[in-house]
């Protein structure tokens, strides 16, 4: 079984290609960048467990692109195919799905224009997404596509955590909802720490702590998710590199009637001022940033402070949602880096069972790792980060499903 | 030792006279209300343990109001004074300090200038406070007169909880930091919780939840609050009555760009129609909310949960916080009154150490009680609000320091 995972954003294609193993195993044969999409410094950088091969491209659409992708998967030296059509499913990277989409799905004409519908929601990923969606099905009219939506695994978030407190209409009628990021990310990290920890995610609550240039903590009890701190948009929960995170209402507009500032640029302020950069004023980068702090700069200490303590209100208030917690994850670029981060985040979390052994926490950490020690009632770990393979994943249970003869589909046994 | 502690509000002037025993114990002798001042439908309402007067007023302002109140206190069948003479220290209530004063202060022209410089913070309760403190100097000229802030009590608040994560240009040039508000009210209920659990202050970790009209929580530990959920406006924090709570802010964003709202339309529709109202659509009152909820409108359900939901979340998070909690608090009408919020919101807490039991929990709190069973590890208490005892108690703290011998001021022995 081979699944090729697409991910195309507004000016990038990311693919994948993984192969699955008696096991059931997914493990990545290929992966590949076409970068500046539509510009003529464009490039695609190929990359496979020999080799690393690059090349320029002039100025390509989503289609120019996915056929470069196509041209270095069946490539005579450095292919893993030797023709196309050996792919036996596409998996597609959706950001926005509404409440149209809770879980994966094969796509079709139907899929798509529920797609489309939903164009609002992301105006920036979903028409990248549709736009790769149309060409891949164009270019590989054979192969079985799915489409997974970055916010179906938020689905489940109960109504008492997904409304918002604002009058009704605007949940009913417009559609104005927590809906969550990351999805994609948290499904495949839980899944993963069970596997890591020898657990059964039908019995764990897990609280996944998404920290990439999107922030996320997000908590699953028992395989669901039942609350997430980004919501309606991704500029809300924890403080991000240029995001705000939570924010009195109030202070915005406090600060938009002060400062006289339209709806556009009160967005920009949110979205590309504030967060690690508004608070240090030198960089949204936490390694930069961390390394100032401990050189003595006060205010770039004072946001890494920031970002932990965010960290440990919502797992604070995340354990206390579920009644407890039993895992607790680091995902995504800091999270998987930055040792002093979770160190702060979890410091004073000992009395919630979590506790990380230092030396674990400090170890260059290649592989997914337990950071906690033996004994710590809490199991906390460090996931990598591998949205390609949970849409792989998704992607291959989708065709299973399919291929199961139709006597047996539904029947419970 | 005798107080009169004076509230002015924008409509209102509350005043309550208090005694002091031998013991230290302050205890109510008279409280009276001035409501709809400037109004020909304005009245005084004056209670005594014996009596309640009530009088027509015709158009007061500040003074004719607090001039009534005079009246009232020595009064020669009602009175509780034969001269006004006899008040030892007057308590004003002050809404907001910002970060001129971190304690309560004894009231000079400095005082009042640090006051005004204050006004915009709080531009209907300031004008008001300052005014009733003028007219009872004027009127009371040879009495010490001190002012309690809601928010100084807030001030312990660390610099990580403090600043937004904006560019930090609005912290240090603006001003636009956490606040928070009730302090007075937390201040009391964390003084009384441990007076009614024979604790210690100084080694306990309280969280008070001050459920009223404005609803806030707050982390007090050992003393000073660290964390609190209102900030720099009323309106963030957990949801109220007609405001909305902590929100998205994308989402105002949003709001404010598809239903083309200025600011002040804004403003009006997170303060004044949303919460409990916004949700539920009939009512800003829990009484009447959850009445109908338990006759089967979802609405109204949905509208209680979520408020205990972002309860529930903020003890998680301000345990989270402090590393642990040792009592927790509900206090203002909601909290003294409504047994199932208290109940839905510390529902699934018990891993946190928080029990409550059912019978006390739903028994007629006529005074303040305990409603944890005994084994309870938290002690969970519903705490009567009264603002008016501290600012009396403030007041003669404030007024017995005066009076220590200067050889003594400063010793420590």
């Amino acid at each position: 079984m081979l699944a090729l995972t697409i991910n195309c954003g507004s000016s990038s294609v990311k693919y994948s290609l993984f192969s699955q193993d008696e096991n059931g195993e997914l493990n990545m044969l290929a992966r590949g960048l076409v970068s500046e999409l539509g510009k003529e410094n464009s490039a695609i950088k190929y990359v496979t467990d020999k080799n690393t091969i690059t090349a320029a491209l002039d100025r390509p659409g989503y289609r120019e692109a996915l056929e470069a992708a196509i041209t270095t998967l069946v490539h005579p030296q450095f292919g893993k195919l030797k023709d196309i059509g050996e792919i036996n499913v596409v998996g597609h990277r959706a950001v926005h799905g509404g409440d149209k989409f809770t879980g994966s799905v094969l796509i079709d004409d139907e899929v798509i224009g529920k797609m489309e519908q939903c164009i609002d929601l992301a105006p920036i990923h979903n028409p990248a997404n549709l736009e790769g969606i149309r060409q891949a099905r164009s270019l590989l009219p054979h192969t079985p596509q799915v489409a997974v939506f970055d916010t179906a695994f938020h689905q489940s978030i109960p109504m008492h955590a997904r409304v918002y407190a604002l009058p009704y209409e605007y949940y009913e009628q417009y559609g104005i909802r927590k809906f969550g990021f990351h999805g994609t990310s948290c499904n495949y990290a839980s899944q993963q720490v069970c596997h890591l920890a020898g657990r059964a995610l039908a019995e764990s609550r897990i609280i996944i702590c998404h920290l990439g240039n999107g922030v996320s903590v997000t908590a699953v009890d028992r395989g669901q998710s039942v609350d997430t701190s980004l919501g309606y948009t991704s500029v809300g929960g924890v403080m991000m590199g240029t995001r705000c995170g939570d924010l009195d209402p109030g202070v915005l507009l406090a600060i938009m009637k002060e400062f006289n500032l339209s709806v556009k640029e009160a967005d920009n302020l949110l979205h590309h001022q504030s967060g690690l950069l508004g608070v240090s004023g030198v960089s949204n980068d936490m390694q930069t940033i961390t390394q100032l702090a401990l050189e003595g700069n006060p205010r770039c200490r004072l946001a890494v402070e920031m970002f932990a303590y965010y960290l440990t209100k919502y797992i604070g208030a995340y354990a206390a949602v579920m009644g407890g917690i039993d895992m607790l994850v680091f995902t995504g670029g800091i999270g998987e880096n930055s040792a002093w981060v979770r160190s702060l985040a979890v410091n004073k979390l000992e009395f919630l069972g979590i506790k990380i052994d230092a030396q674990r926490n400090l170890a260059d950490l290649a592989e997914d790792a337990i950071i906690s020690p033996d004994d710590s009632p809490v199991l906390v770990a460090v996931i990598k980060a591998n949205e390609e393979k949970m849409i792989a994943r998704e992607s291959v249970t989708i065709l299973e499903a399919l291929r199961v003869p139709a006597g047996f589909s539904g029947v419970a046994c």
